[in-house]
């Protein structure tokens, strides 16, 4: 069974959290969520906290950040989301740099989606296509190929745009680790609207 | 202000409850969680648990269930999200149904997306045009005017059908609450592929 971390933070876009973390289940990928703390503030409680998203939305997580239960030897996938301050507080941490680049380097994927598109630039990965939320396209334009479409697919980076381009992302992912079959399969009951383009 | 109350139990479809708190909330709406607990398991405790959602995602509610503090007279919408086990719990709750009723009577919003449309069948309201998830199309279609449509706006009840429809009911919600700009105004930044039909 095909495995996912998705990393979630104070700050974190709910739904694009939300649409990646029950589409991959969907798929038949064991899914865990880890939380991200603000490095000022330390990881010494035992259990995470809950997650205060961008709109409001509580989520507890189900581990903490943590490098040795969290590396390309324990997992297929690794999902940075959006929102402005929970991917601030991701692409500025060193310990979620120091992963994207593990499993860039172990041809594992990694999804990131929105504004979480700013870690493929503070990990210094190389210049590639790659798409982000608008807001944040001044900040990645110079340093990657930037390209406007839902989902882009470099090797084994996918990234994404926003809420609206999740499930695509999300889609996307599951037919990567699981098969075009499958994401055909999962889709169905979805029941998206005729004419969607995803 | 426009406000909302999405109910929300162990079961619930997690992008349904999401997407339309997370979209709710950039409209402009004060949005309220409700955890509606099993009939047989009571309300003793002070703070509503996690409710584990049906793929995983543990969600913290803001509020318990509370026929005082959840009418038509404190609200302006109230949200029953779909999630098999969840919509079951939530139309089978006579406290939903109550609610259900009130809102209607009073001339307030009520939506409901995927199976949580079964609460239009436990609360008796009378035959109108209604949509679900197919899987729960056999269970409505001889009391209500079943149609297959995205989002289904009949006077104050609006209904929908699955994670796929649930920006549409969503954004036709926000529409209703907030007005036809403001739903164009936050449509554009979740950046939806270029042809979505909504």
């Amino acid at each position: 069974m095909p495995s996912a971390l998705i990393l979630i933070a104070d700050g974190t876009e709910e739904m694009e959290f939300t649409i990646t973390y029950d589409t991959l289940v969907r798929g038949g990928v064991s899914v865990t969520s880890a939380f991200v703390p603000d490095v000022a503030s330390g990881t010494a409680a035992v259990s995470p906290p809950a997650a205060k998203c961008s709109r409001g939305v509580r989520i507890l997580p189900d581990s903490y950040l943590d490098l040795a239960h969290c590396g390309p030897d324990k997992f297929d996938l690794l999902v940075i989301p959006g929102g402005a301050k929970g991917a601030e507080t991701m692409s500025n941490h060193p310990s979620v740099q120091e992963l994207v680049k593990k499993y860039i380097e172990s041809n594992k994927l990694v999804g990131m989606i929105c504004a979480g598109s700013l870690a493929a630039k503070t990990s210094k990965l190389p210049k590639q296509p790659l798409t982000s939320h608008p807001s944040v396209k001044d900040q990645l334009d110079k340093d990657f190929e930037y390209v406007e479409e839902p989902a882009v697919v470099s090797k084994n980076l996918v990234t994404s745009r926003g809420p609206g381009t999740a499930f695509p992302f999300a889609l996307t992912l599951v037919q990567l680790l699981c098969g075009e079959e499958r994401r055909a399969e999962i889709r169905a009951p979805m029941v998206f609207p005729a004419n969607t383009p995803f």
